[in-house]
């Protein structure tokens, strides 16, 4: 379990993480939360403007709003915590660059819950402008901060069984399409 | 060096990575570079869509071109191989994912190059219309796929010195702005 001192090497890390939906229920200590939010901070950005703001959720009616308007938000009933990462269009280095920031930034928090042994899941915001609205209302984000995806994250109550490979020689190329 | 066997620990590598310009101009092995596209195939994306090619250059002129059209690439000059993240619009979830896709896709190749003892830098293409077109002609895109990104790598010149402090616990909130 997650206390014990994991230690994972860093490319198998990133082969090994899988969006993980089911937890137990029980909570990730707040120093875990922090330092999963301090990895998307070292993710980066255009000209390194880090145009990010986080919103921590362990609140269950907030999770609750959440789970009302995301059709694909039911893991957050037995999640721990979820963490919504804004991009903020005042910070940015140009219009459209904090989806690409804030989405390095969920890689790398995704990756931090993975080394942490906890389980977590990208759930997408951006692109689509009915959720983008509703958790902006939700959270009473400013005009000029948008969410662009929240990581659910918590205790797994299981661990996917196998590991799928993913590899595809036929899309790579070389040095023309 | 990158051959000698590096160990380096998950949320460690994901802290300590940092964009690197500088390279020795040697050559990196192609199965390293094969292991770091293997790494972005490993990225999440929207209902696993996986909306991505890669194509990998290290044809100096086709590099050459490359730094004709976007103003900050001059590392590539030195740099061992570049690789061009694409998105594919008639494989992703629906229009505007795969640039988070392949955002994600990116940040695990950064991660993935720093586990290998290599340097890389991510050279934006997307959000700029200018870049995407210019980069879609010297790679001879079709129209329904499109540059995110540019991964530049090689062996470092140097290290950086020191690890800059990238917290800010301004930037978190709790369950509501």
């Amino acid at each position: 379990m997650y206390k014990n001192g994991f230690h994972m090497e860093l490319y198998e890390g990133i082969i090994s993480r899988r969006s993980i939906r089911n937890y137990t229920g029980e909570k990730v200590d707040e120093e875990i939360i922090t330092s999963i939010i301090k990895a998307g901070m070292y993710a980066p950005s255009a000209r390194n403007r880090r145009p990010w703001h986080f919103v921590v959720i362990d609140d269950r009616s907030i999770m609750k709003k959440i789970m009302d308007v995301h059709p694909y938000s039911s893991m957050l009933a037995e999640a721990s915590h979820a963490i919504v990462v804004c991009g903020d269009k005042e910070l940015e280095n140009g219009p459209g660059y904090y989806k690409l920031d804030c989405s390095a930034a969920s890689q790398n928090m995704l990756l931090a819950a993975h080394s942490k042994g906890l389980g977590a899941v990208w759930l997408g915001v951006e692109p689509r402008e009915e959720r983008i609205k509703a958790v902006s209302n939700i959270l009473g984000l400013p005009s000029h901060v948008a969410p662009v995806s929240i990581i659910s994250i918590g205790i797994p109550a299981k661990y996917p069984s196998s590991l799928p490979e993913r590899f595809d020689e036929k899309r790579i190329r070389r040095n023309k399409w």
